[in-house]
C-alpha cells in the first residue's frame, strides 16, 4: 500500500522542535505547516488560486459536512475532492468523530441543541476557552446524537433525516472523498466528561482504531490515528501508546486539551514523547499564533484551525502585535495597509481606512481581503517557524515574535 | 480644461452601431463598452486584479452612496476613488440624481418609503418590468425626499443624518471622488409621474445642467450631461436638443424608457439622432443582452447594469441560450462547467455540480463565482459586439446571438 513518507531534516537543539517534509499523493508538504479550515470543499470566501498565493500547502475539510452535503457519492462520481474544489494540492480530511463530540455534548448535557451552548457560528467547533479544537467550520445546528459500540446516530442539520457513521462508514467517505491525509474515526468527549466516562470513551476509540485499519482499502492515502483521553495524564498516555502501538501512518492529537493554555502544554508534554518519532503529528483545531509556538516546540508537525477564516470575516486581523479589529473608529483615515511589511494581496493594495469602509457598508471584500491576510500571516509565520528551525534558530525567532505579540484570551 | 477625447474608429453600414475609443485620464475605452457596477467603491465579491482579469475597462461608482459612506472628503483625503478602491483604470461616477428619483417616488405617491414598493436589494434600482435604470446596487433603505428648484433634500441612510445635494454639491463631491466621467446633477422622474410634472422636472433638469456646467472647476474630468423626459417624444427631443447645445464631453440616457423594450427603442430612436455625433452616449442602468445589441444599433456607446452582479449572487447566470439558475436539480451532479466555451476562472476550475454545492451551502465563494462568469460573460459580448462593428458584420453576429438566446422578462 502506498502511504505518505515523512522524513524529518532539521531538528532544534534545545526543544523538541523539528522541519520535515510530508510526501503526499498531490505532492509534498513542508512541515511545521498550518493548514487553512475548507470545511465545505471551499476555505470560505477564498479561491484555490489565492490560496496558493498565500502559500497554503494543504487544506482541511470535513467529512460530516461533506458526507451530509452534496454526499461523497457525488464527489466521487465527480473525480474525488480535489477536482471537485480544484485544489490540485493535498487534503486531509477528519473523519467526523469531532461533530460526534460537539453534537453529543448536548445531549449528554441535557441542552439537546448544541446551538444554546454554542454561538451559532460555532456550532460544530471547540469552545476556545477550552483549549480549541476547531475542525469544523459552519453551522451544523446540531440535533440529537446516540453513541454507541459500533458507532453514532444522529440527525442531518441539512434535511432532518436520520444518519449514522461508524468506523468502517467514516473510511468509506473518506475514501471516495480520496483526501491525501485521512483521521481514524474517534469518539471526542467533552470537557465536562467524567474521568469515568472520558476512559470508557478511550477504550471505545481504541476498539475504533483498529476497526478503521481493518476497514481501509488499498489506497495511497495515508491514515492518522488520533490519540485521545482528555485532560487526563494516564489516559493521555494510555492512547499515546495504544494509538502509537498500531499500524497508522501518523497521527492527530485531539479532544479536549483543559482550561487553559498550561493545561494543553502538559497533554502535549505527556503525550508527544510515546508517539512515534517518524510520524507526523498533527494538533487539531489549535492555531492562535501562542499556540503555535508552544505545539512546534513540544514536536507538533501539523495545525489546522478555523480562528484566521472566522476572525477575518468578522473584521479582526493579525498583524504582530496581536489583533486589530478594523471597525475601530481610529482606522478611519487610516492610509496605511493593516500590516506595514505584509506581502498578502490585502496589504499590498489597500488602506486600513479602505478595509474599515467594506466593512462598515457590509461588502463581501472585506471578509474576502481580511481572510487572506490572515491566512497570509499564519501560513507565513509556520513557514518562518520552520526555517528558524532548519537555521537552528528558533527558540531565539519564537522570542523575537513573542516579545510583541500581545494574545487574546490567553 | 483637459477633457474626454472620443473619435469613431468604424461605423456599421447598416445600424447606427458605432466602435470608437474615449481618452480619459486613466485611460482609454473601447467602445462600445460595458462597465461593472461598484456601487460602495467596490464590484460586490470582486477584487480589481479579477475585474482586470475578466477584461473590464471602466467601472461605475454611485455618488450617492459614497456621499454618505465614507464621504467624499475622506475619500478625497486618501487620494481619490481610484487610490481608494485600487482600481487604477476609468471611473465613471454618476451624480445622485437617480437617489433622488428612488427615494421621492415614494413620496410623490404617497408610499412614504421606497422599500415597501421595490423589494429591499433592489431599493435605488429602477423597476426592471419599467426598462431599468440601475445606477446602484444596495439597500439605501430610502426616506422622505424633498425637490425645490435649488436641490434636494432627503434623510441618509446610514446615520439618519438630514442631508442634501444640488447641483453645485454634486459636482463638488463628484470632483473629491475623482472619476475620469461624472454625471450632471438631473431629476430622474417616476414612471408613475404624469406628463405635467415630467415637463416641469425636465425643465429644471435642463437649469441644474447649466449650473454644473457653471459649478465645475478645472479638472481632468469629463462631465456629461443627461437626458430626461420620460417617455414622452416631444420631452425627449426637446431634453436631447437643449443638453445637446450646452458643452458637456457626452452624454448619458436616463430616465423612464416606458413599459416595454419597444418604449425603450422608441426614446433612443427619438434621442439619439438629435445628440450630438461627436459625444459618447451612455445609456443609463441597462445591461440585458437583448438590450445591449438593442441599444447598440441605435448608437449607444456605454453600459452599465447591476444585474450581472446581482443576479450572479443569487446564482442566476448568464449563458448563450437565456439565464441557467444553478440551484436547479439537474445540476447537482453535472460535471460541464456553466458555459463549455467561456475562458472565465469559474468556468475553467470548476463544475456546475461544485456551483450548485456552492449555493446550496450558503458558501461566499458562489457568489463570487457566478459574479465573475456573468461579468465577463457581459464584458466579452460587448467587446464582441465592438470586433463585429470594426469588421462591419454586426447584423449578422446580432442575429446569430438572438437566435439562441432566450430573454427572460422581455
Amino acid at each position: 500500500m502506498a502511504v505518505a513518507e515523512f522524513r524529518t531534516i532539521a531538528r532544534c537543539s534545545k526543544t523538541r522542535a523539528r522541519a520535515g517534509v510530508l510526501a503526499l499523493p498531490h505532492g509534498t508538504v513542508d512541515t511545521p505547516v498550518f493548514m487553512p479550515v475548507g470545511t465545505q470543499a471551499t476555505v470560505k470566501g477564498l479561491t484555490p488560486a489565492e490560496l496558493e498565493e498565500l502559500g497554503a500547502q494543504i487544506v482541511l475539510a470535513n467529512t460530516y459536512h461533506l458526507y451530509l452535503r452534496p454526499g461523497a457519492e457525488l464527489v466521487a462520481e465527480l473525480g474525488g475532492l480535489h477536482r471537485f474544489m480544484a485544489w490540485p494540492r493535498p487534503i486531509l480530511t477528519d473523519s467526523g468523530g469531532f461533530q460526534v463530540f460537539s453534537l453529543g455534548f448536548g445531549l449528554e448535557h441535557g441542552v439537546g441543541k448544541i446551538a444554546k451552548i454554542f454561538p451559532a457560528e460555532e456550532a460544530g467547533e471547540r469552545p476556545r476557552a477550552l483549549g480549541g479544537e476547531h475542525r469544523g467550520e459552519g453551522s451544523p445546528h446540531a440535533r440529537l446524537t446516540r453513541i454507541d459500540e459500533d458507532g453514532v446516530s444522529f440527525t442531518s442539520h441539512v434535511d432532518g433525516s436520520p444518519r449514522r457513521l461508524t468506523p468502517e462508514t467514516s473510511i468509506r467517505v473518506q475514501e471516495q472523498l480520496g483526501a491525501d491525509v485521512i483521521l481514524a474515526f474517534d469518539e471526542c468527549t467533552s470537557p465536562l466528561a467524567s474521568y469515568e466516562y472520558t476512559r470508557e470513551a478511550l477504550v471505545r476509540t481504541h476498539r475504533w482504531a483498529e476497526r478503521c485499519l481493518a476497514a481501509r482499502r488499498p489506497t495511497p492515502q495515508a491514515l492518522f490515528g488520533i490519540v485521545q483521553g482528555g485532560e487526563y495524564r494516564d489516559l493521555r498516555e494510555a492512547s499515546a501508546r495504544a494509538i502509537g502501538s498500531l499500524p497508522f501512518e501518523g497521527v492527530a492529537i485531539g479532544g479536549s486539551l483543559g482550561k487553559s493554555k498550561a493545561d494543553m502544554h502538559r497533554v502535549l508534554d505527556w503525550t508527544i514523547p510515546l508517539l512515534p518519532d517518524a510520524w507526523p503529528r498533527h494538533l487539531l483545531g489549535i492555531g492562535e499564533p501562542e499556540d503555535l509556538f508552544a505545539g512546534v516546540e513540544r514536536g507538533v508537525d501539523m495545525f489546522d484551525c478555523v480562528a484566521p477564516t472566522r476572525l477575518g470575516r468578522h473584521g479582526v486581523l493579525y498583524v504582530p502585535t496581536g489583533r486589530l479589529h478594523i471597525a475601530n473608529a481610529v482606522y478611519r483615515d487610516d492610509p496605511a495597509p493593516v500590516q506595514a511589511d505584509c506581502a498578502c494581496y490585502a496589504c499590498q493594495h489597500f488602506s486600513r481606512a479602505y478595509l474599515r469602509h467594506l466593512f462598515a457598508a457590509n461588502e463581501m471584500l472585506g471578509p474576502r481581503l481580511a481572510t487572506i491576510h490572515n491566512l497570509h500571516f499564519l501560513v507565513g509565520l509556520v513557514r518562518a517557524i520552520r526555517d528558524s528551525i532548519v537555521a537552528d534558530a528558533f527558540p531565539a525567532f519564537r522570542d523575537r515574535f513573542l516579545s510583541t505579540w500581545r494574545p487574546s484570551g490567553g
